[in-house]
């Protein structure tokens, strides 16, 4: 018998959540011709709605998850993942999608489990390119990685292996880089509202600012009345926020952060 | 006598100032046509440069300041404005560029003042395209307003009107949105660099974080384990900065304040 020379299939793929990261990862590993057998949520208008788009069956039912899938991949809520894990068991590859819970919490799944961590912030309203995302991943014996990373390399150009204690801290990093600064552009429109401003006005600045730092460390691009030490207008700025208390903490917290940090 | 009809020239102009603000104006309001007469600097070697750039004298005296310009621009530090505002007094206009300091400081200096505020962070290193730029402008009289905004219009598709008042609302706002922002990527910096990562894994995140808010208000488009109410997440961060305690505080109050702000 002569087998017919075929390109390489595409490994069949549970979606466990139906989320902004599964709709995301999803979305990409069925473009690079991997084939999503069923998605799986609480919710069966998520569940359905992912699934049509994937053309993939769907369950809201746990027990009713396809045996037949090369990969799991759990991408729900942290704190709902130890509670899932405890119910599913497999043969076959199982991985999460969190930054910041450890692998481990896998090892009752299945013996071949590991990480698929995809550094981004999703919205299900946003188109992202997952070619330029790192995905970083992490298995619990040679094997699994070596899948892993072969699946993660067909979406994106920046595959890594990093361990649970790097990618809780590249999580923690994350939160600064990505939550925290959008909680800045909120106080910003906050201030802008309280004066009748568009935050529009603000869109040049907050674009180069993110720009400056893809070439150059941001401790060396600081700039601003803190690292000035322009007391004049740092007293005039902490006054301005009288009304607003927390904002007003937070500028005296990091004004002081930025001073201590001046290298 | 046939006056030959020629194109609107452009207005000769002094710099009071060489530092970033100083330099990426200079260069801007050259290339649109204008005549950069002279620079102004305390350092010699800050003047000459910029005024070799721009083709123009220089001087270390205030009291050598060409007396033949149409606008004066000072672009100094907020904190030595007052000083030099007192040292000169011309018939023509004078305007500072600063986002904190009143337009009334040049009341002095000339019965027509006013502002030229671009609303942008500079660095002598980077190119910036002043054409997207906010420029605000506020003037102590309705010709002195219409001959700025001329000027303005040459270099930015967005001139505005505003006032002191709203000029330091936008300017505080702005320390949040761009200063305080990239001390957020500074904390992301520091933690990584303890764990050995490098700080351009974050590069992506950074980058869609900042375009998220370009069509979006930042209020919805806040993530992360502190909007979410993650306590897990949350006290496994606070107890990964043990060793950093001014961004553990930082952490806590940013997710504070978030969670106050949740709508």
């Amino acid at each position: 018998m002569v087998k017919k020379k075929t390109a390489s299939p595409g490994k069949k793929i549970v979606l466990i959540g139906a989320g902004n990261v599964a709709t995301h990862l999803g979305m990409a590993l069925k473009k690079s011709g991997q084939d999503i057998l069923q998605v799986y949520s609480r919710s069966k208008k998520s569940a359905s709605d992912l699934a049509n788009s994937l053309n993939a069956a769907y369950t809201c039912d746990l027990k009713q998850l396809d045996k037949h899938a090369d990969i799991y991949v759990i991408a729900i809520k942290d704190d709902a993942l130890a509670e899932i894990a405890k119910q599913i068991r497999f043969k076959s590859i199982v991985v999460h999608t969190s930054g910041s819970v450890e692998m481990t919490a896998l090892k009752g799944c299945t013996s071949h489990y590991g990480v698929f961590y995809p550094l981004q912030s999703f919205s299900k309203a946003r188109k992202i390119k997952l070619k330029n995302v790192p995905i970083c991943i992490e298995a619990s014996d040679k094997q699994t990685e070596k899948e892993l990373i072969h699946l993660a390399e067909k979406i994106s150009n920046r595959v890594i292996k990093i361990d649970s204690e790097k990618r809780q801290a590249i999580h923690l990093a994350a939160v600064f880089a990505c939550n925290f600064s959008n909680h800045m552009y909120a106080i910003a429109e906050d201030i802008l509202k309280t004066n009748h401003l568009p935050f529009q006005i603000l869109q040049p600045l907050i674009k180069e600012t993110a720009a400056k730092v893809e070439k150059n460390s941001p401790l060396k691009m600081q700039t601003g009345p803190a690292i000035r030490g322009d007391r004049n207008v740092m007293i005039k700025h902490i006054s301005n926020l009288s009304e607003k208390k927390t904002s007003q903490a937070i500028y005296k917290l990091l004004s002081e952060s930025i001073r201590e940090n001046k290298n």
